[in-house]
């Protein structure tokens, strides 16, 4: 059982803009891996298979909140915090901070609210379903 | 003077991702995209020199609530709002949608805050200003 | 039946990077874009399903030259030209060209060589076929 | 000195397109990557000041040819080789295999030349320049 993670990203070239820094819709793709790199130090997979159906979690909100931009090469903490989970949600925090000269910087402060689905073949029509046992007795505490 | 802005825009091949829909994190991009097409609509840009000066607008903070997916080859419409403008920051709404079979269906709503700043050449440090009379004058009513 | 296509495109604030242009993976996005466009302006699909079979066109190689950096807010031209069809594969060429002060500057040249597969629904296995007849008669002169 | 680098690295959601595998532009940008690690493992950067100089590295051709494709949450190896170096550009391949049951599959291969150049500050002007010395030693068997 774990509710938080905590990982470490570098600042690639092709994430930034033409203001010289880390354009913000990456912050929210690195929200994202960080969320499957959890399941994955849990065993869990964010694209399983459970009884014969494709199991995935869709975004129903995503929020991030800007306080210091990141540059090139500049290599972040990533900390995810499970904020709540409901029968068929998990929302997740998430805290991006920078060392320099021995500070903690306060870079950006994210959340996102996923749902539980299954996906039917053919149509990739999302039925929401209850997040199942395999995974909520992973990360319910 | 104008505070909303109509557009449409097509889900390419490289916005989708492995379920089969556009990714979330591209919602962003579109929004900002519409941003910059509402600004070139009134003759004015979102990235300027004024007065030997770099302006520029980051953002301060974004969200987006998702209802509907989007998938390749779609083409939605997508809604700015301006929902405040104080001296250095303006709010945006975005509603996208799509119409199928004659109805138009509600796909995602975002909100997007950001402030004007100035970026110092060298060091590349950013200053929040006023937002530039040019740059007032044409959004606010 | 045609061999060529032309579009027009916006170089887009996401798609420059800390060099203040546009990142030369984008190119690629862009040559993509075209393909499907055309695709599309035959009344086809690069994502087809042809007697029950999903069929798609992944790429089996591909290159550009750069020539001229595209900037922020730069209009290009992107001229998409067959090359060459074999019975399971397409080559196409694309032009990227920009207007300046009355001229035609040459920006990029690019190729693309891409193969029709059938999914293999389950396991996505990808097996090339030869080109269906529908697809063929609306491109091959 | 050094002349060859070698990493691995795991294929994110966002990176997957509906076709269910890693979409081929961003084999671009693993190799760009790639070829940043290797210069900040040897003490450099891709973006340096020089003499007071931006010093920078825009591609003037790329190539990719596709073999296999990898898909969400593949880990694979990056083997970049220097081909050439000239007076102001360098050339490199790039091998991307993956381990399977054993066996090292062959994914793709990928060619990339740069040209040292500096940037003149206000135009962006971009000048080819001989690779500095203090580079080149680093690089140059």
């Amino acid at each position: 059982m774990a509710t938080t993670y905590t990982t470490k990203r570098r600042v690639e070239f092709a994430e930034t803009d033409m203001a010289g820094i880390m354009h913000f819709s990456n912050f929210y793709r690195w929200m994202e891996t960080v969320e499957h790199e959890f399941f994955r130090s849990l065993g869990i997979s964010i694209h399983m298979q459970i009884d014969g159906q494709h199991v995935g979690w869709p975004r129903l909100e995503t929020s991030c909140k800007f306080k210091r931009p990141l540059k090139f090469e500049d290599e972040a903490t990533v900390h995810l915090i499970i904020e709540e989970i409901t029968t068929k949600t998990i929302t997740y925090c998430f805290k991006i901070e920078k060392e320099e000269n021995g500070e903690t910087l306060h870079i950006a402060r994210g959340k996102m609210t996923t749902v539980c689905v299954t996906f039917e073949s053919g149509t990739g029509k999302l039925t929401a379903i209850p997040i199942p046992e395999i995974i909520r007795k992973k990360i319910d505490p």
